[in-house]
């Protein structure tokens, strides 16, 4: 499919991007802003909006991380893109459908008691929005009508991309296979990084 | 009505539409979010969100896509604007409106059983956005003071628009006025890419 | 005060202002949403949500284009703004917290009977804005160091500006005083441009 | 760390931060909005929305001015980024942090009678807002390879937010430790104007 965008392009698909992820990155705070009125009706005090709800505002935390991470690393492909095609556009909007997603998922995982259905659907969450990235660098890289020729996407950070992925997919397999991991199989996503740093 | 705009546009008017489209495929989740504390009161597990809420995740998924499809189409057409009149302004709103209001006629199509009503309301509101879609590119198309010299709206994207509404218009007469019939009117909409094809 | 802005400037200022309006005007829906699960759990039907919540749909559909009008106000100013003072970026501010406030008046106005105090609410929120509105217009007119030298604001937009004030003021003041009028007071609203067309 | 961007940047960078600003200084208006149907449902009138919820509107505009202030603080030291570091970039993404949590924390303030916890809470925010922004220009300042050459950050800037960090710093001890206190400790954030004003 042939270049869709000659002029304010690729900005505008850029900036749709950042305001989907502005979006849904403060709207993760709201199911904490609801708590505050339940607690009160239930007779507890402003202590117990903390103490009793740690297990929601540390999936509200991790969430955060999760969205703020993955935007740097679309920050990071969109630097080397000069135009988009159709193909481009519509995989960012798989990638933002998941981003929409993500506060769904993070209240299933704040509500409820881990276990590997609830741990399946937030790994597997950041699982498809991980193969997005990857398949989105895969595209840019190495097509010259696409690239900003004086900064192409590096093989490096193409590896980089695969690897996260890689990673994902086996914690997202050992969360919601194997019986009592659950979400530490999250501590593989902190892998990655110093993988990438022997690597070099 | 003469031109509204020499600088910053019309760069303003679509960082603004594109805001707000932003906003209102992000808020598509709020129920969904809603629905985590709700399944929990009435002590069902992580599962039961998932499972018994089909209806509500497809509609948002359905709303997603749509708000999305209409966002490339407005985005196509924009891309071959150089300056905008307050007749363009003014019908951008109402194509705003239209896309604020989605979220709510997306909840009742989530909410209750699907008859003539419902699909109604919602392919209905579907049937709106798509006149307002082809009548910005009939106001811009052949308005040499108004686009891109080098890269006018085509007769060929004018009539994919002006199809597109056309069969959105049966499908809403359809699903709204033959009983049993209701959203199965929406496979109408997967008609008029194929049929631009063979046109071609 | 001196001029705060030299570069990117004052995109940022009206980016912003942007994104707060396309967020609150998009908010407005959001009280309707949260009509239909509780239509449904009360035993209503789908046509209920609409038929029973005229006044909720219609406030809604009001201050959609009261907000959008404002827009279009500021929009127009900030046509003719190069750089900005921390007056104006403070005015501005306050301006911004009108429109953040207008869900709250609006779910007011859509949820209880309309009497003086209702309609002062509302009425006095768009007041508040549209002295806003006109005291930017005034503190930017004619003065050289903060209009755009080929495009300032003319004579024409501030008396247009200052005569919707003024019709507000006078809607403010029936409607919140003189009893029975309540709501019927905005229908001046809709004279300021009759009124500036015969004036040219 | 090196320099990541080259293009593009800091805008990026820059309308993300906006957009989660306005997102969040948007959503202040949520729990008053939220008040109306429960006020209605209590069999409460329209006056009764705003005289007996006085502490959750007197939170909300709080809380709007702190975000708008913090806002204007993050503007004027980048007015000054030429270019930004990853470093730059965590230290914003924690200052969003901040940002997207102050929505919750104005609940709390709204929803209990105030005491050394609730006033500890939200003073400890701002104290974080306020250190993250100092460290933001101390960053800045004095890197001729970040600063815009011809507009670095003055000494004064820098002292200014030091002394409002120091301040800042002082009401969260005095609010979260001495009884009697609680919000009162916040009349100090009045003084750093006037102390940078005699200063000079």
């Amino acid at each position: 499919m042939s270049a869709v965008s000659k002029s304010r392009d690729p900005d505008r698909l850029v900036l749709f991007t950042d305001a989907v992820v502005a979006i849904a990155i403060t709207l993760l705070v709201l199911p904490l802003v609801d708590l505050v009125p339940e607690v009160k009706d239930h007779g507890g005090d402003a202590v117990s909006v903390i103490t009793k709800h740690r297990q929601e505002i540390f999936t509200f935390l991790l969430s955060f991380v999760v969205i703020a991470n993955f935007w740097l690393g679309h920050h990071r492909i969109f630097e080397h893109v000069r135009v988009y095609t159709a193909g481009i556009m519509r995989l960012n909007l798989l990638w933002l459908l998941t981003i929409v997603v993500l506060p769904f998922t993070t209240e299933i995982v704040g509500a409820f008691d881990s276990d590997r259905f609830v741990a399946g659907v937030y790994i597997g969450t950041i699982l498809v929005l991980s193969i997005c990235q990857s398949a989105l660098a895969l595209l840019v890289h190495g097509h010259k009508e696409l690239e900003t020729p004086d900064n192409p996407v590096s093989r490096r950070e193409l590896t980089g991309s695969l690897v996260l992925t890689g990673f994902t997919l086996v914690a997202f397999l050992l969360g919601s296979l194997v019986p009592g991991i659950n979400f530490y199989a999250m501590l593989l996503l902190l892998l990655p990084t110093p993988v990438m740093r022997v690597w070099r």
